[in-house]
């Protein structure tokens, strides 16, 4: 289907493009569509914008990013199919890991999405500047999952000191943060598991998000550490959350149906 | 993939693997999927129960289709996937007629659904309990709309004075109603354009909505047209909307996210 720029709502459908496109290149499973839903009415009830209040839980993301060991930067089928390119800019201001790690594992999924990195990022990947975890090496388990669910790469999530999960599970990302992790989350509902489990949630939409990250990333790489600290030691996520979530109902109670 | 009975979002699941198994019988678009996942996230704002704002508009449309000369349900292949037993129950209540009208349309899909009903209705329509229209006599055109899906029977939507639509897309609700008739949606998102445009909007989950519908039907046979008249009068959509908005706002509001 050709979608023309002007259409008002462009950047969305040529998301859900996008999605349908990796379900058929075998990256998605079903599911991934219905959760793909899922996060388009609540980024339409956020107003399809970074509010002030995801860009404050961002700035803090970026600390922990910058001040991190040895951060990681966990995928699915959903993230590759939204935001490859976002990803791998990250990881190269990182240490490079990737790591896949799939709601339903299959051997299948895993290789169309490996074979999506190798395809765009063959030099990124040769040169070692970034890597691919999770596929060949995921020997190591999560405490408390199931087993297909739990399994992670020594070298990337079971090591990490700093995990980002894009669009994650509330099990996994509670299990992540009893194994002693910073978890940052990206999720578009304030009021998932996900988000209330993880160490700093940010409640914004992936595509707008990453690029926002990469830039403070890149930022604050020049500030020292106790400023960077300062930054951490201000945030509530909770509260955050709590102001995002009283953000959408006031936004929801002004609209007007007529103006729509 | 078994759900136990007793998992806190049974239903909810449950529904998802219809939607899935609905798409690998070809009924349903892969967009389907998507839009079922919207449809999800409003239904967990509501609180996933029918709240009395959406009860009053259900007894309104059941006045308005006991009333009807001639009312038609038109179906998708979400709402076959979801709720054709539903569907069938409510058109044997009325004159049987039930229309299939796809937004992506297809042979393939059209055939699909039409398969799935003879399959599980071969007597109903063999007696000529219900009909199945749209597929063989889409030979008439609703104005202002594309050729494919403004297709419609002459038996069915185009000669109907109310329609039900679960499910429908905004620009057919408006040139329905711009064609006069009588509009009925059932649509989770009180925003949408579809719920805007509809003479009653029914912000529900389906499965809930219709058998509330079907037997306000059944109980408002006995009523004489007088009474009916005056529950419709009564009635004003926008804002029975504006309630269902401002009922979300204030249940964000009041959420706890330690007791979530």
């Amino acid at each position: 289907m050709e979608i023309p720029k002007t259409h008002p709502r462009y950047e969305s459908l040529m998301k859900r493009e996008k999605i349908i496109e990796a379900l058929n290149k075998g990256i998605l499973a079903k599911a991934g569509l219905i959760a793909h839903g899922r996060g388009e009415t609540f980024d339409y009830l956020i107003g399809e914008k970074t509010t002030p209040i995801a860009l404050k839980s961002i700035k803090v993301s970026a600390a922990y990013l910058v001040l991190a060991k040895n951060p990681v930067i966990s995928v699915n089928g959903n993230t590759v199919a939204l935001a490859i390119d976002e990803v791998v800019e990250l990881a190269k201001e990182l240490n490079g890991k990737i790591e896949v790690n799939l709601f339903y594992r299959t051997k299948e999924r895993e290789l169309a999405i490996k074979k999506e990195f190798e395809e765009k990022f063959k030099e990124d990947i040769e040169t070692g500047k970034i890597k691919i975890l999770g596929i060949d090496d995921a020997n190591k388990q999560i405490p408390n999952l199931d087993s297909l669910r739990g399994k992670v790469s020594e070298d990337g999530i079971f090591s990490a000191d700093v995990v980002l999960v894009p669009l994650e599970d509330g099990d996994r990302t509670e299990a992540l943060v009893n194994m002693g992790k910073k978890v940052i989350s990206i999720d578009l509902n304030p009021l998932s598991r996900t988000a209330r489990k993880s160490t700093i949630t940010i409640v914004d939409e992936l595509t707008r998000a990453l690029p926002l990250l990469i830039k403070y990333v890149r930022e604050f790489k020049n500030k020292d550490r106790e400023e960077l600290l300062k930054i951490i030691d201000s945030f509530d996520n909770m509260k955050n959350l709590k102001e995002m979530i009283d953000y959408i109902a006031e936004r929801l109670k002004n609209l007007s149906l007529e103006e729509l």
